[in-house]
């Protein structure tokens, strides 16, 4: 059933085991000689207001073009409390691992987290992991939780106005094409990157913006999702630019064969941004050429609407039932 | 495949049906009107120095007597903040569930979630649902991550010294006696019930103790995990005396029946703590009958050593391998 190099129930039940798989792989992972396990909790030290994010993780397949679930677990968290103004200070770390899924690739994974959270000097302070009796689970699911201190209170949806400007980070779907790539289904195959990361880097740049007023990772949902959680909350209209939209040409090529839109898909390492109307677009290109202004927002429409690069318009639907590709 | 009685996959998919479960079943499970789904991340008030925990839960069975995972996966991550001196203020939820699984069940597991936050003055202030196609998940698995604020910095392990008093605050083994029976496995049956509950009322009392030196909850590994922990951390010894440590009788029986060591068994509503020797007795009795002082610090034995009720002793042998039964 067992052998040395698989999870084992008894990897999860507190003993020796689970000493083992604390100091072997997690200590090494997250960049720590040891990690101290007699403390039922830990003390943070937090300057400023904090906030908090959690989220679960689950992709299929857990390694993918780009990333890993660790990875995609590390940055969800980081980067939600990011994109509400806040700079990450501290995570907390739950694993649920199936018997039998192999230590080498809950290493990696270890390792990935690790990475990313000393990458953007984010401190993994606490975690716990359960093992499952084979088959009462998939290899392995994530939960994170993050703490932050606030820099920017005054983001929010209430604060955008007709006239304000749409902005998105980067290409459009990548995640959720790479994914789809990593699976082989439908005969499909390809080389494209997750763009799976923390937006850190990116977002401390755009919180000197004065006139940023939201900003949001485009993740489940995709473009699409974000632009009428806007025009839910708001009221207003977002009227989107074919031309100005980054898209590669292999999300293009994909979901024009599997007619999927691009902006549903999910991207990992993107923000949409909504700033003022006097918004100094040279400083925007000056913190990242891959900035593109992709719309404005429109007076009371309601809608999500596309002027298309052929000239007519059309209006783009919120994603409706599973996102395909599944990637969550 | 699903109807409208059960979890589907777009219940996770931050579509329409997400919508519903966190407005119809969570908003009134966890005792609030409707549930700002429009947040990544959320501000919190603390007073104080932060301190966090996190853990995963699963159970099997999923309802026990005296509690269910909801409770436990609430209870769990309070009691942890509360013996390391901190008082709880929030918590975030994550649920991976089944597709499949009964919505009136995951509304029972929410409520008792709710009602047990609430019981305790704690906000459930983040969640996030992941569903997990059929067969990839044994109905429901909970990680939970609590925020508290430190009233006692001073409690640790490294204050223990000869001499001081042992003290448990009810009779152990009662969790792991009623999820064993719950199972109904060996033909055994029984009405005992779990000890799931939140210690916030009686470790509010114990921070008023100035003589309090150290406090733990006794969960995987039960009495015996705790000594261990204080011998393994101190070089000391515990001697615990049979006559003075509560069992009840059911767990008693069960133990002798099947050869368990009740001292191992789970316990998930009971405080272990360690008082000085000047410590006034009768003042712990007013703060709650149940607390009974079952053992004394030695010198350095690196032992725990029990005075068995006919007069000889025994050595109290550490959890090996899986706990018996498994119920974590």
């Amino acid at each position: 059933m067992t052998n040395n190099n698989t999870i084992s129930l008894a990897h999860g039940n507190g003993g020796r085991l689970m000493q083992e798989l604390i100091q072997n792989v997690f200590a090494p992972a997250f960049g720590v000689k040891t990690l101290d396990t007699t403390k039922d909790a830990v003390a943070l030290d937090l300057r400023g207001h904090a906030v908090i994010s959690t989220d679960g993780f689950t992709v299929d397949p857990i390694f993918f073009p780009g990333g890993d679930i660790g990875k995609l677990a590390v940055c969800g968290t980081l980067n939600d409390l990011l994109v509400s103004g806040a700079i990450p200070a501290y995570l907390t770390v739950n694993f649920f691992i199936e018997e039998g899924y192999p230590i080498s690739s809950l290493t990696s994974i270890a390792t990935s987290m690790g990475q990313t959270a000393r990458d953007n000097q984010v401190r993994i302070v606490a975690g716990d992991t359960k093992v499952l009796p084979r088959g009462n689970a998939a290899g392995i699911y994530i939960a994170t939780t993050g703490i932050g201190v606030m820099q920017r209170a005054d983001l929010s949806l209430q604060r955008i106005r007709t006239g304000d400007s749409v902005f998105i980070s980067g290409t459009v779907g990548d995640h959720g094409t790479a994914v789809m790539l990593a699976r082989q289904e439908f005969g499909l195959h390809g080389d494209l990157e997750s763009d799976c990361s923390c937006v850190k880097p990116l977002v401390e740049k755009l919180l000197s913006i004065e006139t940023l007023k939201f900003m949001r990772d485009p993740t489940r949902g995709g473009l699409a999702g974000v632009c009428h959680e806007i025009v839910n909350s708001t009221g207003l209209g977002v009227r989107l630019k074919e031309n100005a939209i980054p898209v590669q040409d292999q999300v293009r090529t994909m979901c024009e064969i599997l007619g999927y839109d691009p902006y549903q898909l999910a991207c990992e390492g993107r923000v949409l941004f909504v700033c003022g109307p006097e918004t100094d677009l040279a400083q925007l290109k000056q913190i990242s050429e891959d900035i593109c202004e992709i719309g404005v927002i429109e007076d009371r429409s309601s809608q999500v609407l596309l002027e298309t690069s052929l000239g007519g318009q059309r209006i783009v639907p919120e994603l409706e039932g599973e996102p395909l590709p599944r990637i969550c």
